[in-house]
């Protein structure tokens, strides 16, 4: 069977298990396993399962309920696993995003058999790819009773401060047509990999907007995740196509998003594969104050597409908190603080204990 | 079993027929069935078989021995295929480069049993991809016997003109690096796919030169033949490939053409996958002369480069001579003239008959 995980451990010696099972997005079977044996056996939680997402809840009738939530898939592995701790840090593939808030969440359903507020703790599959495959959104569908609550927490990395709100994403295809021709009379043809020289002429001008929303300031982008062009080692390309990820602010919708990136490309065919959109900070709520009031610190702006974003379109206030720093995140050299895992479920333990 | 060729077919319908056996690189077998069906009856031929290459001989014990050769394999096909003829002109993967001319040797070898000089006919695979798994190389390791002779016609597509020498091929990965980041906090990574624009403007700045050696005019090219780049739909690159196919004139060795791609691209790291030598045109020798006397015409340079080059290894004088237009090999409207066909078959059967 699969590997068990002992949540009677550190918090630090948790994340490092939970890194060690490799979970990269579509593969996370060994590690959902794994969470759901380990939770089933506590009487205080009612656990569920829909594919590869475990839900745990307590059900305590309290007042309120909290949703703390991570996801426990990675972007692929980098030549970074097995983990290894160097002094305070633990290095290797979703240490910090967010294999270490994974573990916070797993202690606390451990160790709160009473918490203050009911809680539900979500552990899902499939959010480093596209949106569709995202395991919380099809728990929003198939299974939205199990995501209610008044305020949520997604325990992405954040450094230990909260992050409010998120950014949208939006990949297209951006194509350059071209004209097949035989290598050795090339210029007969047209070549689609040379035109697309412009698209990334287009790419490297481009200047991020940086604007403030409700007192946060936000961080765009505009970048090439992928590209491809080429029929044999002969012929001359008669396409090739760029995939472009644009990070806009919250104060832009999908379709303003989309207008100015089809600005920035005017010419070309552009194709939309992905889209979700963002999320305004949304911390002058009530709930969201007071969880600020309990764990301290000053928010800023996420700058990340997080799952807030789906919680805000189900009505449910929701921040960023977690002990990874997101600057590391998706980097070979990916790492996280044992020191910040274990403050951050010291204050979380504050807050509902 | 397979298709049967009727070599008393006029030589256009006999184009037809084989353009219809679809035989890109790789995937000739069908068509070296039908080959090696249609020749082993002829009692005036010894037939030999080595993978999927054909070679058919005369053993008539004369002065000299002419080679006819022909590939096998296309390029992909690009929504071209059956055949299709509009008028004088026969559309259709392969149709100039160079089915045609296979067609024109299949028809000598049935129609003249006893040629004033023996001639060796021969069918290869693997002609349009890496140099390694050309069919004709693999012959002349395993058995060079069977290409032996005093001169040979590769079949290529020349519009009917004889053509001397070939240009050169090298192909090389050109490496641009980068450092992923996850593609929401791009600033803290390096685009390598971005960083790939330079290479791409060396290319559409490029200036190919076009040398005059042994009396005739070769045109130089460097092209990106493919493109790649990315990890994940989130991540930054941290790799983008540009492969760049370099075909230079017989003027230079692989290695000079090697180190003139170095220059171009400094600063870059080169790979090599692929390098094919050029052959100078070799027009004063007596036995390529005497075919240029029997089949008229003017002869030019050969830009493409064919197996002339191993056959110039070889010690074999070499030239192409075939009735495909060489300015529509490896495009999607590939097509050959029915009356060029026709007339290249009546100047060979005056040759040899």
């Amino acid at each position: 069977m699969g590997t068990a995980l002992d949540l009677s451990e550190d918090v630090g010696t948790l994340t490092a298990r939970l890194v060690d099972v490799e979970s990269v997005s579509g593969a996370e079977r060994a590690l959902a396993d794994a969470i759901q044996e380990a939770l089933t056996p506590l009487p205080h939680l009612v656990v569920h399962r829909d594919g590869d997402a475990i839900v745990a809840r307590t059900e305590l009738g309290r007042a309120e309920r909290v949703v703390i939530a991570g996801h426990i898939d990675t972007v692929p592995v980098a030549g970074n696993l097995p983990s290894r701790v160097e002094g305070d840090l633990l290095y290797g593939c979703g240490t910090s995003d967010m294999k270490s808030g994974v573990a916070v969440a797993l202690r606390l359903a451990a160790r709160l058999p009473e918490p203050n507020r009911d809680v539900t703790y979500v552990f899902y599959d499939c959010e480093e790819i596209e949106a569709e495959r995202n395991g919380l959104l099809r728990l929003s569908r198939r299974r939205p009773e199990l995501l209610a609550g008044d305020f949520a927490v997604l325990m992405e990395p954040t450094g230990g401060e909260i992050e409010g709100g998120c950014q949208g994403s939006l990949r297209v295809d951006v194509v350059v047509p071209g004209k097949r021709a035989h290598s050795a009379r090339s210029w007969h043809g047209v070549n689609a990999v040379h035109k697309a020289g412009a698209v990334l002429d287009a790419l490297n001008a481009y200047e991020p907007r940086r604007p403030v929303v409700d007192g946060l300031e936000f961080h765009e982008g505009l970048n090439a995740v992928f590209i491809r062009g080429g029929v044999a080692g002969n012929v001359i390309p008669d396409e090739c196509v760029v995939t472009v990820n644009h990070r806009f602010a919250p104060d832009r919708t999908v379709e303003e998003a989309l207008a100015h990136v089809r600005e920035v490309f005017a010419g070309y065919e552009v194709r939309v594969t992905d889209a979700s959109p963002g999320a305004r900070p949304g911390l002058t709520h009530p709930v969201a104050a007071a969880f600020a009031d309990a764990v301290g610190g000053t928010p800023r702006a996420k700058l990340g597409w997080t799952d807030v974003s789906l919680f805000s379109r189900l009505g449910v206030p929701a921040v960023n908190y977690g002990p990874g720093d997101p600057t590391l995140a998706h980097q070979q050299a990916e790492h996280v603080s044992l020191a910040a895992i274990a403050e951050c479920e010291r204050r979380m333990l504050a807050w509902l204990g």
